[in-house]
Protein backbone atom coordinates (compact mmCIF):
# COMPACT_ATOMS: atom_id res chain seq x y z
CA UNK A 1 0.00 0.00 0.00
CA UNK A 2 1.38 3.29 -0.80
CA UNK A 3 2.15 5.83 2.38
CA UNK A 4 -0.31 7.96 1.50
CA UNK A 5 -3.20 5.43 1.30
CA UNK A 6 -1.88 3.44 4.18
CA UNK A 7 -2.58 6.69 6.48
CA UNK A 8 -5.84 7.37 5.02
CA UNK A 9 -6.81 4.38 6.41
CA UNK A 10 -5.31 4.64 9.51
CA UNK A 11 -7.19 7.83 9.90
CA UNK A 12 -10.59 5.82 9.18
CA UNK A 13 -9.62 3.14 11.46
CA UNK A 14 -8.72 5.49 14.41
CA UNK A 15 -12.36 7.23 13.79
CA UNK A 16 -14.27 3.72 13.30
CA UNK A 17 -12.95 2.39 16.36
CA UNK A 18 -13.56 5.90 18.57
CA UNK A 19 -17.10 5.77 16.98
CA UNK A 20 -18.14 1.91 18.38
CA UNK A 21 -16.61 3.24 21.82
CA UNK A 22 -18.49 6.13 21.84
CA UNK A 23 -21.81 5.07 20.52
CA UNK A 24 -21.36 1.83 23.00
CA UNK A 25 -20.29 4.10 26.59
CA UNK A 26 -20.08 8.05 25.25
CA UNK A 27 -17.60 9.95 25.16
CA UNK A 28 -16.30 10.16 28.73
CA UNK A 29 -16.90 6.39 28.95
CA UNK A 30 -14.29 5.61 26.77
CA UNK A 31 -10.83 6.08 27.61
CA UNK A 32 -8.13 5.97 25.01
CA UNK A 33 -7.01 2.95 26.01
CA UNK A 34 -10.12 1.01 25.06
CA UNK A 35 -9.89 2.78 21.53
CA UNK A 36 -6.76 1.65 20.52
CA UNK A 37 -7.38 -1.66 21.84
CA UNK A 38 -10.57 -1.79 19.27
CA UNK A 39 -8.83 -0.33 16.55
CA UNK A 40 -5.56 -2.70 16.79
CA UNK A 41 -3.59 0.61 17.11
CA UNK A 42 -0.58 1.54 18.15
CA UNK A 43 0.10 4.70 20.39
CA UNK A 44 2.45 6.10 17.68
CA UNK A 45 0.04 5.44 14.83
CA UNK A 46 -2.89 7.43 17.03
CA UNK A 47 -0.74 10.31 17.54
CA UNK A 48 0.34 10.64 14.01
CA UNK A 49 -3.19 11.70 13.10
CA UNK A 50 -4.87 13.00 16.39
CA UNK A 51 -3.48 15.17 18.88
CA UNK A 52 -6.25 13.79 21.45
CA UNK A 53 -9.45 12.26 22.41
CA UNK A 54 -10.76 15.35 22.23
CA UNK A 55 -9.54 16.16 18.80
CA UNK A 56 -10.93 12.71 17.58
CA UNK A 57 -14.85 14.03 19.16
CA UNK A 58 -14.38 16.98 17.11
CA UNK A 59 -13.30 14.91 14.31
CA UNK A 60 -16.40 12.86 14.47
CA UNK A 61 -18.12 15.87 15.10
CA UNK A 62 -17.30 17.34 11.54
CA UNK A 63 -17.70 14.35 10.23
CA UNK A 64 -21.51 14.23 10.93
CA UNK A 65 -21.44 18.12 10.13
CA UNK A 66 -20.03 17.74 6.84
CA UNK A 67 -22.94 15.03 5.82
CA UNK A 68 -26.00 16.81 6.47
CA UNK A 69 -25.62 19.68 3.82
CA UNK A 70 -25.75 17.53 0.73
CA UNK A 71 -28.80 15.23 1.72
CA UNK A 72 -30.43 18.45 2.26
CA UNK A 73 -29.45 19.97 -0.99
CA UNK A 74 -30.46 16.78 -3.08
CA UNK A 75 -33.80 16.91 -1.55
CA UNK A 76 -34.36 20.73 -2.02
CA UNK A 77 -33.10 19.92 -5.74
CA UNK A 78 -35.91 17.00 -5.67
CA UNK A 79 -38.45 20.19 -5.99
CA UNK A 80 -41.25 18.97 -3.38
CA UNK A 81 -43.56 20.87 -1.31
CA UNK A 82 -41.26 21.76 1.68
CA UNK A 83 -43.30 19.67 4.52
CA UNK A 84 -42.23 16.21 2.35
CA UNK A 85 -38.99 17.95 1.98
CA UNK A 86 -38.45 18.03 5.59
CA UNK A 87 -39.96 14.41 5.99
CA UNK A 88 -37.84 13.41 3.21
CA UNK A 89 -34.42 14.92 5.09
CA UNK A 90 -35.56 13.35 8.13
CA UNK A 91 -36.26 10.40 7.22
CA UNK A 92 -32.46 10.14 5.07
CA UNK A 93 -31.07 11.35 8.19
CA UNK A 94 -31.96 8.66 10.38
CA UNK A 95 -31.10 6.03 8.13
CA UNK A 96 -27.78 7.17 7.42
CA UNK A 97 -27.74 7.23 11.08
CA UNK A 98 -28.92 3.60 11.97
CA UNK A 99 -26.59 2.23 9.28
CA UNK A 100 -23.08 4.70 9.85
CA UNK A 101 -21.60 4.03 13.45
CA UNK A 102 -19.40 7.46 12.45
CA UNK A 103 -22.28 9.26 11.58
CA UNK A 104 -24.23 8.30 14.97
CA UNK A 105 -21.53 8.78 17.33
CA UNK A 106 -20.94 12.20 15.69
CA UNK A 107 -24.39 12.90 16.05
CA UNK A 108 -24.42 11.03 20.18
CA UNK A 109 -22.24 13.90 20.74
CA UNK A 110 -23.76 16.82 19.59
CA UNK A 111 -26.69 16.20 21.07
CA UNK A 112 -25.92 14.02 24.48
CA UNK A 113 -22.78 16.24 25.16
CA UNK A 114 -21.63 19.34 23.50
CA UNK A 115 -23.46 21.22 25.91
CA UNK A 116 -21.51 19.62 28.69
CA UNK A 117 -18.37 21.61 30.28
CA UNK A 118 -15.99 19.36 28.98
CA UNK A 119 -14.59 20.70 25.89
CA UNK A 120 -16.09 19.20 23.18
CA UNK A 121 -16.85 20.86 20.10
CA UNK A 122 -20.04 22.73 19.34
CA UNK A 123 -21.72 21.28 15.90
CA UNK A 124 -21.75 24.05 12.24
CA UNK A 125 -25.14 22.39 11.39
CA UNK A 126 -28.08 24.08 12.92
CA UNK A 127 -31.24 21.42 12.27
CA UNK A 128 -33.34 23.56 14.79
CA UNK A 129 -32.79 26.47 11.54
CA UNK A 130 -33.06 23.73 8.93
CA UNK A 131 -36.51 22.60 10.24
CA UNK A 132 -37.52 26.07 11.42
CA UNK A 133 -37.08 27.41 7.38
CA UNK A 134 -38.86 24.47 5.99
CA UNK A 135 -41.66 25.15 8.25
CA UNK A 136 -41.81 28.22 7.74
CA UNK A 137 -42.05 27.65 3.81
CA UNK A 138 -44.70 25.44 4.73
CA UNK A 139 -46.68 27.80 6.62
CA UNK A 140 -46.20 29.91 3.53
CA UNK A 141 -47.93 27.34 0.95
CA UNK A 142 -50.95 26.82 3.62
CA UNK A 143 -49.26 23.16 4.39
CA UNK A 144 -49.54 23.38 8.02
CA UNK A 145 -52.19 24.01 10.34
CA UNK A 146 -53.07 27.35 11.04
CA UNK A 147 -52.37 27.49 14.67
CA UNK A 148 -49.28 25.98 13.79
CA UNK A 149 -45.98 27.53 15.01
CA UNK A 150 -42.84 27.10 12.72
CA UNK A 151 -40.58 27.66 15.77
CA UNK A 152 -41.70 25.33 18.07
CA UNK A 153 -43.15 22.55 15.71
CA UNK A 154 -39.15 22.19 14.92
CA UNK A 155 -37.77 22.32 18.55
CA UNK A 156 -40.80 19.43 19.11
CA UNK A 157 -39.40 17.62 15.85
CA UNK A 158 -36.30 17.77 17.01
CA UNK A 159 -36.64 16.24 20.15
CA UNK A 160 -39.03 13.45 19.04
CA UNK A 161 -36.21 12.45 16.40
CA UNK A 162 -33.64 12.33 19.31
CA UNK A 163 -36.01 10.32 21.60
CA UNK A 164 -36.55 7.74 18.40
CA UNK A 165 -32.73 7.69 18.55
CA UNK A 166 -32.30 6.99 22.51
CA UNK A 167 -35.31 5.03 22.87
CA UNK A 168 -34.14 2.75 19.48
CA UNK A 169 -30.60 2.32 20.57
CA UNK A 170 -31.22 1.26 24.52
CA UNK A 171 -34.21 -1.65 23.69
CA UNK A 172 -33.73 -3.07 20.20
CA UNK A 173 -30.64 -1.72 18.85
CA UNK A 174 -30.33 0.90 16.06
CA UNK A 175 -30.91 -0.42 13.12
CA UNK A 176 -34.99 -0.14 14.15
CA UNK A 177 -34.63 3.54 14.17
CA UNK A 178 -35.99 4.11 11.07
CA UNK A 179 -38.87 2.14 12.15
CA UNK A 180 -39.23 4.10 15.63
CA UNK A 181 -39.01 7.47 13.27
CA UNK A 182 -41.63 5.93 10.91
CA UNK A 183 -44.32 5.69 14.18
CA UNK A 184 -43.20 9.30 15.14
CA UNK A 185 -44.73 10.70 11.98
CA UNK A 186 -47.48 8.74 12.37
CA UNK A 187 -48.60 10.82 15.48
CA UNK A 188 -46.71 13.91 15.02
CA UNK A 189 -47.80 14.71 11.32
CA UNK A 190 -51.69 15.13 12.55
CA UNK A 191 -50.52 17.93 14.96
CA UNK A 192 -48.36 20.20 12.38
CA UNK A 193 -50.22 19.57 8.90
CA UNK A 194 -52.95 21.21 7.40
CA UNK A 195 -56.01 18.64 7.28
CA UNK A 196 -55.76 18.58 3.20
CA UNK A 197 -51.86 18.01 3.23
CA UNK A 198 -52.26 15.07 5.48
CA UNK A 199 -54.82 13.36 3.07
CA UNK A 200 -52.78 13.82 0.19
CA UNK A 201 -49.76 12.79 2.30
CA UNK A 202 -51.59 9.27 3.84
CA UNK A 203 -52.27 8.47 0.36
CA UNK A 204 -49.73 8.39 -1.31
CA UNK B 1 -26.84 17.20 65.77
CA UNK B 2 -27.30 13.72 66.57
CA UNK B 3 -24.94 11.15 65.34
CA UNK B 4 -27.63 9.27 63.25
CA UNK B 5 -29.28 12.53 62.19
CA UNK B 6 -26.07 13.82 60.90
CA UNK B 7 -25.33 10.60 59.03
CA UNK B 8 -28.67 11.01 57.28
CA UNK B 9 -27.67 14.50 56.21
CA UNK B 10 -24.51 13.64 54.84
CA UNK B 11 -25.94 10.94 52.91
CA UNK B 12 -28.05 13.33 51.53
CA UNK B 13 -25.34 15.84 50.83
CA UNK B 14 -23.65 12.95 49.12
CA UNK B 15 -26.66 12.82 46.70
CA UNK B 16 -27.02 15.68 46.07
CA UNK B 17 -23.60 16.45 45.01
CA UNK B 18 -23.15 13.26 43.14
CA UNK B 19 -26.72 14.35 40.93
CA UNK B 20 -25.15 17.64 40.60
CA UNK B 21 -21.93 16.23 38.88
CA UNK B 22 -23.91 13.30 37.08
CA UNK B 23 -26.40 16.01 35.57
CA UNK B 24 -23.89 18.03 34.25
CA UNK B 25 -21.28 15.84 32.68
CA UNK B 26 -23.18 12.33 33.19
CA UNK B 27 -21.72 9.20 34.88
CA UNK B 28 -18.72 8.31 33.28
CA UNK B 29 -17.86 11.81 33.06
CA UNK B 30 -17.77 12.81 36.61
CA UNK B 31 -15.22 11.25 38.65
CA UNK B 32 -15.94 10.23 42.33
CA UNK B 33 -12.57 12.96 43.27
CA UNK B 34 -15.49 15.75 41.71
CA UNK B 35 -18.23 14.53 43.73
CA UNK B 36 -16.24 14.65 46.79
CA UNK B 37 -15.34 18.11 46.45
CA UNK B 38 -18.25 19.27 45.33
CA UNK B 39 -19.86 17.84 48.46
CA UNK B 40 -16.75 18.88 50.52
CA UNK B 41 -16.94 15.47 51.81
CA UNK B 42 -13.86 13.39 52.78
CA UNK B 43 -13.79 9.73 51.38
CA UNK B 44 -14.22 8.58 54.87
CA UNK B 45 -17.43 10.00 55.40
CA UNK B 46 -17.88 8.33 51.22
CA UNK B 47 -17.36 5.31 52.48
CA UNK B 48 -19.39 5.01 54.99
CA UNK B 49 -22.46 5.99 52.72
CA UNK B 50 -21.53 3.89 49.72
CA UNK B 51 -19.37 1.23 48.69
CA UNK B 52 -18.51 3.05 44.98
CA UNK B 53 -19.40 5.54 42.48
CA UNK B 54 -21.75 2.52 41.19
CA UNK B 55 -23.47 2.33 44.25
CA UNK B 56 -24.31 6.42 43.89
CA UNK B 57 -25.80 5.99 40.87
CA UNK B 58 -27.92 3.00 42.15
CA UNK B 59 -29.13 5.10 44.84
CA UNK B 60 -30.05 7.93 42.10
CA UNK B 61 -31.81 5.29 39.72
CA UNK B 62 -33.02 3.83 43.17
CA UNK B 63 -34.87 7.55 44.40
CA UNK B 64 -36.47 8.36 41.13
CA UNK B 65 -37.94 4.59 40.70
CA UNK B 66 -39.57 5.65 44.34
CA UNK B 67 -40.64 8.94 43.44
CA UNK B 68 -43.14 7.81 40.70
CA UNK B 69 -45.23 5.69 42.21
CA UNK B 70 -46.82 7.90 44.84
CA UNK B 71 -47.42 10.56 40.99
CA UNK B 72 -49.41 8.00 39.23
CA UNK B 73 -51.60 6.92 42.42
CA UNK B 74 -52.44 10.03 43.19
CA UNK B 75 -53.43 10.81 39.37
CA UNK B 76 -55.30 7.70 39.46
CA UNK B 77 -57.39 8.89 42.92
CA UNK B 78 -58.37 12.01 40.46
CA UNK B 79 -60.92 9.68 38.78
CA UNK B 80 -60.12 12.11 35.25
CA UNK B 81 -60.53 10.14 32.23
CA UNK B 82 -56.92 7.92 31.75
CA UNK B 83 -55.79 10.30 28.66
CA UNK B 84 -55.93 13.31 31.14
CA UNK B 85 -54.74 11.36 33.79
CA UNK B 86 -51.79 10.34 31.52
CA UNK B 87 -51.03 13.82 30.51
CA UNK B 88 -51.24 15.06 34.80
CA UNK B 89 -48.83 12.21 35.46
CA UNK B 90 -46.41 13.35 32.83
CA UNK B 91 -46.68 16.60 33.46
CA UNK B 92 -46.07 16.29 36.91
CA UNK B 93 -43.14 14.44 36.92
CA UNK B 94 -41.50 16.79 34.20
CA UNK B 95 -42.35 19.40 36.86
CA UNK B 96 -39.90 17.48 39.42
CA UNK B 97 -37.84 16.91 37.20
CA UNK B 98 -36.99 20.57 36.46
CA UNK B 99 -37.01 21.33 40.09
CA UNK B 100 -35.51 18.52 41.45
CA UNK B 101 -31.45 17.88 40.59
CA UNK B 102 -31.31 14.00 42.29
CA UNK B 103 -34.67 13.26 40.26
CA UNK B 104 -33.19 14.41 37.26
CA UNK B 105 -29.64 13.19 37.62
CA UNK B 106 -31.21 9.51 38.37
CA UNK B 107 -33.83 9.86 35.30
CA UNK B 108 -30.31 10.55 33.14
CA UNK B 109 -28.58 7.40 34.17
CA UNK B 110 -31.98 5.39 33.33
CA UNK B 111 -32.58 6.95 29.80
CA UNK B 112 -29.35 7.64 28.57
CA UNK B 113 -26.47 5.26 30.86
CA UNK B 114 -28.35 2.43 31.89
CA UNK B 115 -27.94 0.49 28.73
CA UNK B 116 -24.61 0.94 28.27
CA UNK B 117 -22.37 -1.64 29.24
CA UNK B 118 -20.61 -0.12 32.46
CA UNK B 119 -22.49 -2.01 35.14
CA UNK B 120 -25.33 0.85 35.80
CA UNK B 121 -28.89 -0.57 37.11
CA UNK B 122 -31.74 -1.42 34.99
CA UNK B 123 -34.41 0.94 36.77
CA UNK B 124 -37.93 -0.87 38.10
CA UNK B 125 -40.35 1.54 37.23
CA UNK B 126 -41.30 0.99 33.40
CA UNK B 127 -42.96 4.13 31.55
CA UNK B 128 -43.80 2.41 28.51
CA UNK B 129 -46.20 0.22 30.19
CA UNK B 130 -47.64 3.07 32.57
CA UNK B 131 -48.17 5.20 29.28
CA UNK B 132 -49.28 1.84 27.37
CA UNK B 133 -51.96 1.15 30.28
CA UNK B 134 -53.13 4.84 30.20
CA UNK B 135 -53.47 4.43 26.34
CA UNK B 136 -55.46 0.58 26.53
CA UNK B 137 -57.80 2.59 28.66
CA UNK B 138 -57.99 5.88 27.01
CA UNK B 139 -58.66 3.70 23.68
CA UNK B 140 -61.45 1.21 25.27
CA UNK B 141 -63.16 4.62 26.40
CA UNK B 142 -62.81 5.92 23.01
CA UNK B 143 -60.54 8.91 23.91
CA UNK B 144 -58.49 7.82 21.05
CA UNK B 145 -57.93 7.94 17.38
CA UNK B 146 -59.19 5.02 15.52
CA UNK B 147 -55.79 4.27 13.90
CA UNK B 148 -53.89 4.68 17.01
CA UNK B 149 -51.99 1.83 18.64
CA UNK B 150 -51.41 2.28 22.18
CA UNK B 151 -48.02 0.26 21.92
CA UNK B 152 -46.94 2.75 19.76
CA UNK B 153 -48.38 5.63 20.88
CA UNK B 154 -46.93 5.08 24.33
CA UNK B 155 -42.89 4.64 22.42
CA UNK B 156 -43.55 8.25 20.55
CA UNK B 157 -44.56 9.72 23.90
CA UNK B 158 -41.50 8.37 26.00
CA UNK B 159 -39.05 9.67 23.24
CA UNK B 160 -40.90 12.98 22.95
CA UNK B 161 -40.75 13.42 26.84
CA UNK B 162 -37.17 12.73 26.88
CA UNK B 163 -36.28 14.71 23.50
CA UNK B 164 -37.59 17.60 25.37
CA UNK B 165 -35.93 17.32 28.48
CA UNK B 166 -32.43 16.88 26.37
CA UNK B 167 -33.14 20.05 24.72
CA UNK B 168 -34.42 21.96 27.55
CA UNK B 169 -30.84 21.07 29.13
CA UNK B 170 -28.86 21.58 26.02
CA UNK B 171 -30.63 24.75 25.37
CA UNK B 172 -31.86 26.78 27.87
CA UNK B 173 -31.82 24.88 31.12
CA UNK B 174 -33.96 22.71 32.56
CA UNK B 175 -36.24 25.29 33.68
CA UNK B 176 -37.85 25.46 30.91
CA UNK B 177 -38.63 21.77 30.78
CA UNK B 178 -42.18 22.38 30.93
CA UNK B 179 -43.01 24.62 28.87
CA UNK B 180 -41.05 22.22 26.35
CA UNK B 181 -43.13 19.46 27.48
CA UNK B 182 -46.26 21.91 27.08
CA UNK B 183 -45.36 22.39 23.27
CA UNK B 184 -44.97 18.09 22.72
CA UNK B 185 -48.75 17.67 23.76
CA UNK B 186 -49.85 20.67 21.54
CA UNK B 187 -48.40 19.07 18.93
CA UNK B 188 -49.01 15.56 19.71
CA UNK B 189 -51.90 15.11 20.59
CA UNK B 190 -54.00 15.41 17.33
CA UNK B 191 -52.55 12.57 16.34
CA UNK B 192 -53.17 10.51 19.59
CA UNK B 193 -56.81 11.81 20.67
CA UNK B 194 -60.10 11.72 19.58
CA UNK B 195 -61.41 14.92 18.20
CA UNK B 196 -64.47 14.72 20.73
CA UNK B 197 -62.07 14.74 23.20
CA UNK B 198 -59.50 17.31 22.11
CA UNK B 199 -61.71 20.10 21.23
CA UNK B 200 -63.32 19.25 25.10
CA UNK B 201 -59.35 19.32 26.24
CA UNK B 202 -58.60 22.61 24.42
CA UNK B 203 -61.78 24.61 25.41
CA UNK B 204 -60.66 23.44 29.21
Amino acid sequence: MPQQHRARVTREVILQAAAEEFDRVGYAGAPLSAILERGGLTKGAFYFHFSSKEALAEALVRAQDEAWPSVRREWLARRLDPLRTLVGIVNEVVGLLARDVVLRAGMRLVEEESAAPVGLPVPAWDWQRVFEDLLDEAMRCGQLRADADPCEAARVLRGAVMGARVISTTTSGCAEYPARMHEVWRYLLPGLAAPQWLAEWSSS
